[in-house]
């Protein structure tokens, strides 16, 4: 099993899909195609598509998007030509009216032509920085996902959509804070660099052991806890919005992209 | 009259505003309020709305968005609480169907409650840094408008969207080229770092001398011409899809935001 998938890890993106869209791989993405981007999917009817669309233009941060496929189209063509959004995800969850229905493997019998597919940064491309600069993560280190946290930071609403900013956290040794700040900065298109560091309860989070998604992970006693915007967010919004259907991609169940990591560094 | 601008120079963007409200000011805007963001204004009615924000997302070098209005408001409540794009630009040109109509100095009786306003970055922000750092711009010194061109790159089609990308050229001194990069760098809300440095034919320009738009500069022998994504993009691309209507500001009379130059440096 560990050989098995230390040899997906060197598959191009384009092969992994492959593995994907037949069936073979239905498991998290963590670790495949390493060095490509990994992105989350979030699909809607086109009539909330304008009031989404402008959602993440207000809150680049939390929502980052590497690309929005026009309505009815199924293929990115700008992030993985020839790949299919309907199929090339391991895991879909299907939300209507707000409410969690259903998880599938594949969703082409739910496609409509008026569905407009977002793909969104996620935060393996700059957790793929830290690692390359020796920075630990320790949801890592752990075997855990990461911890999250619902602030009290309101997001800029568009509309119907509108919520708290959700953050992920990772807890870093002093030493650590300024240069992954710098290296996060380059990444604009996949979170960018921090929304806070230090004080929890400066963003309205009372308990670091008790996130709202995700795991806990230790803390040091000198270790600085470190905030990123984080991709649940949007999540959060559209449950509230409660639009008749929402797909998207199962955690950690991500779609891979033929982007770089590097690539999407703005400088 | 060189005293009256010298002073308009020093208002707050509020006042200057206010002034172009009541028709006191109806000229050009550069050089007013100075070290707050100038923004090029984009109003479309809702059928359009969403494939023009997908250009500009699509297209963020030469479409930057600072701020998109939701459908019938006329408030730029995050760049300009208090303002309204229907009065507080000096002058706005009227398309029907791609085609020039007329120009005029208040929007109001254009207005309907479908209508969603795009306001977008604009090069001024970015210039008003280069000159912090005495880089010296050509056409501010020879008194003209800055030198753009249509170039052979094909802008991201969305919709009906579509067009080549213009640019704006900068003669620099060799010493100067890589600072400028830099600085531009740090302001991709309004064009960011340049597409292109140096040979013109590269990008599918004949002729320096004869600009599509703008003035013809001086170019000095050792200079090097250094290329911006130009605001004028998204105007092309609008004039190509022929929406029915399409209010724009007129060239130079853009509207002024609370928004410090400064603070739309990404780092």
């Amino acid at each position: 099993m560990e050989t098995e998938i230390k040899d997906i890890s060197r598959l191009t993106p384009k092969e992994v899909r492959s593995l994907i869209r037949k069936g073979t791989w239905d498991k998290p993405t963590a670790g495949l195609a390493l060095g490509y981007a990994q992105a989350n999917l979030v699909i809607l009817p086109e009539r909330y598509a304008f009031d989404f669309l402008l959602f993440c233009q207000r809150n680049p941060k939390p929502c980052p998007l590497l690309e929005v496929l026009e309505k009815g189209v199924p293929e990115p063509r700008e992030t993985a030509p020839g790949a299919d959004v309907r199929t090339d995800l391991p895991r879909y969850r299907i939300y209507e009216k707000g409410t969690f229905v259903r998880e599938i493997e594949d969703i082409s019998r739910h496609w409509a032509s008026d569905l407009v597919s977002f793909l969104l940064g996620c935060s393996y491309s700059f957790e793929f920085a830290l690692l390359e600069a020796e920075i630990h993560l320790r949801h890592i280190e752990e075997g855990k996902n990461v911890s999250m946290y619902i602030t009290d930071i309101p997001c800029k609403k568009a509309g119907g959509f509108e919520g708290p900013l959700v953050v992920s956290m990772r807890p870093l040794s002093p030493d650590k804070v300024v240069r992954a700040i710098q290296i996060t900065t380059r990444f604009s298109a996949v979170h960018g660099a921090p929304v806070h560091v230090g004080d929890p309860s400066r963003i309205g989070i009372d308990d670091l052991g008790k996130p709202d998604f995700g795991d806990p992970v230790r803390i040091g006693p000198d270790e600085v806890p470190v905030y990123w915007a984080c991709g649940v967010t949007p999540q959060v919004a559209l449950t509230k919005n409660r639009p008749d259907l929402v797909i998207t991609h199962s955690p950690g169940h991500m779609f891979i992209t033929d982007i770089r990591n590097e690539d999407l560094a703005t400088s």
